[in-house]
């Protein structure tokens, strides 16, 4: 496996901790997330270590790609605990978590571990998909389920989770959003950051990153991707500002290699990654 | 077949007919359009049912999807005779008509029918090109010709033909457009919706979207992509701001899924259907 | 969902039963295979309902589409006990089952059912790969081990089950079959069917068709390719021969649209599908 | 456009022709035949002129690629009758033609040309599918019906129409096809070209090639791929064996670039037609 | 060779001379550019000749397109020597220049033609990466160094160099370039190109546009893409904008058509190609 | 970058050393050849080290994969001889190297310095391309000459140089093969094998092969697909048969991933590689 560009070569004195979890048993219309981390990784080394725009470099950071989490094939619950017992590991080694998906499922154990540590958590959500539903073809652990979860279950409350650039959801998702979360359809633009910079001050934050947030022109890479989403360039400008915040775990999830065009989706992915270890780490 | 989500079971009491014109005769670059009402189709059951910025559900409408036309296969003249036969029929019935292409020829018949029933009908026509020349490889009835052919054979005056977005033609096209159409080559903002509205208040209105209009990124597609397009959201808040239009009926051409990828435009084609039939039905 | 061409209207008096088992969770190179019994669908009406060689027409069968049976998503243990509980009702009620996959997991629950009402059940397997690992990554229900569940858990001997066309497996595989399963690195000759004929006259076989056992050229379409594979004429060939077997259901697994070409494994899929009911239905 | 390698720079003094024949009207599955000819002739300069299986050289014979025929794009009818007036003119002057489609539908007016100044002609037809429809979705000017009207209406007798490969048709086609032509589901073996050689010696053939007489594998770039086909060398083989027949001019139709892979379909069809020109011109 | 569209049928008296440079020796992460002049060429025919927004038409203008320079394969020294002598030639006699790529190092000998005809010459930059590397892979002569070279050896100051759309590179590289050229990660206003219209007025002006400026989305045939780029309409208005500025060259390079999607990011390069030909010729 | 599949920890003790040379300065059709020793590298994790057919299995060999070896970028001259010196080194250790390209010109150095170790070198060369060119695009060092190079410079005499499956290749390069070469446009049958082995017995022997000696069918991802190759079992068969021969380097060239599907061409290339491994190490 290839590792991710400028990564230490051992996990000590690293701030953060990569984990990939190549899971996609829930998605509904492509699979191929189960590939999204390696082509992350592979991706990251046809970028640079420095960034422009932050005028920084990752060869001047400290962190540490400690691989794909292993799985038990097939079995979701299982697969989930392996996710939450590593992140309990490195939360309680006071390490920061980059985790890169897979379906979005796997948010919800590092959130959940994360939540066991921190415990005024917030989450800062974007993703087409308000992911809310209570069940989904019968079951509640799935992708489109996965914010539900931590809402009730992660946080103190559900105003806690704030979700941008929804785009796409049932109307049941949409009213319980609209009662339980902090839900907009946009990205919040710089003014709004900083209010929400001012409410959440000190708290500790919790970043996911559906991938499909983005216009299905700038990823078309993940299974259900959704017209009329947001550009590269503006989400990055959001990222920026969002410098001071107390982030102790991010993730980018639902890249699927396999439909992807060009490795753009994964390189997109690759450079949230590295703004994101960057600003952190 | 498969059928547009959340269609009914029968075709009484609805207010809108889906039909499929799976033709793409005069395509020049690239072939592909005979699939795309299907493409649509199939989509559409990747996206929700709901609409968030519309807060209304498709589950709440009636229309019915009435499938394909079938065609003398490589006869132009009576394929287009019989889409104008089945539109009649609907228009008769006070049905309003979702035409899903196949290439943009297939406009033609339907709003042909459509100014036999509606003395004073408008178009509004969203492309990335023209459409207006004479004659086209040797003949008059080909997919660069059809605004043409409407504008002389379906309207009172040209003038009542309204295109948006055109930025590609011969000369002579866009010499005819500026003299005898309403011609722009940008998506009119707020002011001017609202200017055309007041400008055409109660009549029937006809909308023809060839999904060239889009930019290449947001619709690949498509057999003639036309770079410096528009994106997605910006397209939608234009639609979304014509919901007080007496649309009697409307397409969307040109989508070819043999070329796409991952279905995006596909996807954005079922969207735009959607929304449609969400704002008009 | 599109149904298999000439598919019945009703269940009632048909002979043989169509289940789709879109699952792929164990899936190690690449997912995908959750399409193929969709897939397979959509192309079987893209080849014609008369058959040739076999002079018979499916216009002439009595076969019934059920459908996809419905998983709680994710969760492989409860997905194949639906598919053995909907397997038991159609053996029940002395159904045939062609079952299209998916995994070749899904191909156990069948056998299983199968083997509790065919007491002395014999197994015909094509495939690349031997599929009889105890365990594969730290599961036992995995697509590396559906034919060591079958050997050890539906016949009455390991040497009921006859495999053809293996060449890749581990050295345990291959000795733990040499031992235990009849198996073959080649297709049967016409010699060896009509021996294998004599030997099992008589009784319920089941056959299991991998589509992998193709050479990658001829069905590229698959998540685990393995060079040097068989043509599709000598399968065929292979096939017509085996006319006379007491055959009582058979499956087609392991096609993954997602990364065919041009539709031809899942149009070979389709064509294999027609040419087995033709014989056994 | 690119002409055919080693193409003349006049057509005069020159034995052979090749025309294009871009032409996709009646193609149900996929479309793109029409890019067939030009995408042959472009893949024509990635092989060598040297064949080393006939010792011979392109740049040592005389042949003139005349282009693509124009047509009034979308009316089959008149598409047919400026094939056939371009052929009459060639055959009138002596020239032998090489026809690159396109959908085979274009065979006919090449065939209906030749008959009407090579009054005993026979035709060769290599395909998958017998071509023996009476009517194809309503018109009988089709590419499923190609070799009904050749038999039809060019031919002394149906049964100079020699069918080979013939994998794919309807019970009717088949049954039409054994009391009225030759009909093969296979490649005749060398036997069996000399045995035709004896039959029709001296007398003018037509040979017609649609590319999906292989199999799927080795020409995956075709409207309607049919599993089970032929391979090149095998094709090949027959094809030099047919050295001595008096051939008048022959066709390589439904190659469909938009789907190949690579080009090697295209590749196929360009070395049959530099073998076909050094046998023949 | 296809020419671009509308090209004169000698070079005689025309102004400006289309040369292809089908280089691709030293891209690091996917080769392909060298099919860029032919792609774009190819393309240039799916566009029209009039462009809407200049009122220009390629046909009132007389530009004459050379064709692709011949290069000793593999020899990177002496394919560099060929472009320039060609572009000395050119010069020499007046012609403007349009340079097709290939890589971006194909530029560097061009400029320096340029530069030893046009003593104050200015280079204007469009590119993701700034390309300031002293060294690239052990070699100087690289696609990452190619700016690197013309600020040191053709520009009377670094300062005449000058970059826009700039978002990726090492930190050496931003600071070598903060300090010797004039490098902005963004697209120039309406303002900033009056302002350098003034401070240069009169000079002469390369301007070079490597398609990764452009996003992934909207060009992702290209062997590096970055993500975060510009969007052709903004692009384009850049460009109009420049209509007054004393142009005598300029190129299109990195479009690597192997990986594009539908030839979307050729005919972008063939729309700036007409446009710029518009605007210089 | 990731190892073959079992590759050892360290060079020491190892027989058999794997090289990559990531190189395709002088492809002619379609580059992305030096993606190939990735590619393969990469696709033989998803075959078994365990080979059936040989009953050995690579974890109990003793190999090293070495990785790719470094090259001035663009440089073809300065690149062997990086190749040429690596090769020396490990022949002079007495180990046997196993070389992944790239294009075909990069077996030229290693075979070079094969043969100042081994004075009696055979070289046994399987490929659809004569590769005998004296010059190509007006240089001696190319793919298309690279057998001639080796039967001039490398060998005691051309008789040396023993060629299997060329089917394509000019008039003269034929001619001169004929004469100064072993060349056959097939590939040997057991008892060719056995007579070759009887005639260099004992002599040491390279074995380079090209992977487009496969039907397109097979291998599609390379530069240059000849139609009518051949198929892998049959390859496999030959190779299996020259078991004994006394070989001391073999490779696998000309793998470009960038237009293979779904990885076949590269997995092909790692299952040659790894019963080449078994047959040799």
């Amino acid at each position: 496996m290839t590792r991710f560009m400028s990564s230490s070569s051992s996990i000590d004195k690293t701030k953060m901790v990569i984990i990939g979890a190549p899971v996609d048993y829930t998605c509904s219309r492509s699979p191929g997330t189960r590939g999204g981390p390696d082509a992350i990784r592979e991706e990251s080394w046809n970028i640079e270590s420095y960034s422009p725009s932050l005028e920084m470099d990752l060869e001047d950071r400290s962190f540490y790609d400690l691989g794909n989490i292993s799985f038990p094939i097939g079995d979701v619950s299982r697969s989930l605990e392996n996710i939450e017992q590593v992140s309990r590991m490195l939360f309680s080694k006071g390490k920061k978590v980059l985790l890169l998906g897979g379906e979005h499922l796997v948010s919800y154990p590092v959130i959940k571990a994360a939540s066991s540590f921190y415990k005024n958590l917030c989450v800062i959500h974007f993703d087409a998909h308000a992911d809310l539903r209570k069940f989904y073809h019968g079951g509640s652990l799935s992708h489109a389920s996965v914010m539900r979860l931590v809402a009730e279950n992660c946080l103190q409350s559900g105003k806690d989770l704030h979700q941008f650039g929804i785009r796409s959801g049932t109307r049941e998702e949409f009213e319980w959003g609209y009662h339980n979360t902090c839900l907009s359809s946009r990205l919040p633009d710089r003014e709004q950051v900083e209010d929400l910079f001012q409410e959440i001050k000190g708290r500790p934050v919790y970043i996911s990153i559906d991938i499909d947030v983005f216009d299905p022109s700038v990823a078309p890479g993940t299974g259900t991707p959704e017209p009329g989403g947001v550009h590269s360039s503006d989400f990055l400008n959001v990222f920026y500002e969002m410098n001071r915040f107390n982030v102790i775990g991010f993730d980018i999830v639902e890249v699927s290699p396999l439909i992807d065009h060009n490795g753009i989706t994964s390189l997109l992915g690759a450079k949230i990654a590295r703004e994101g270890i960057l600003l952190w780490s």
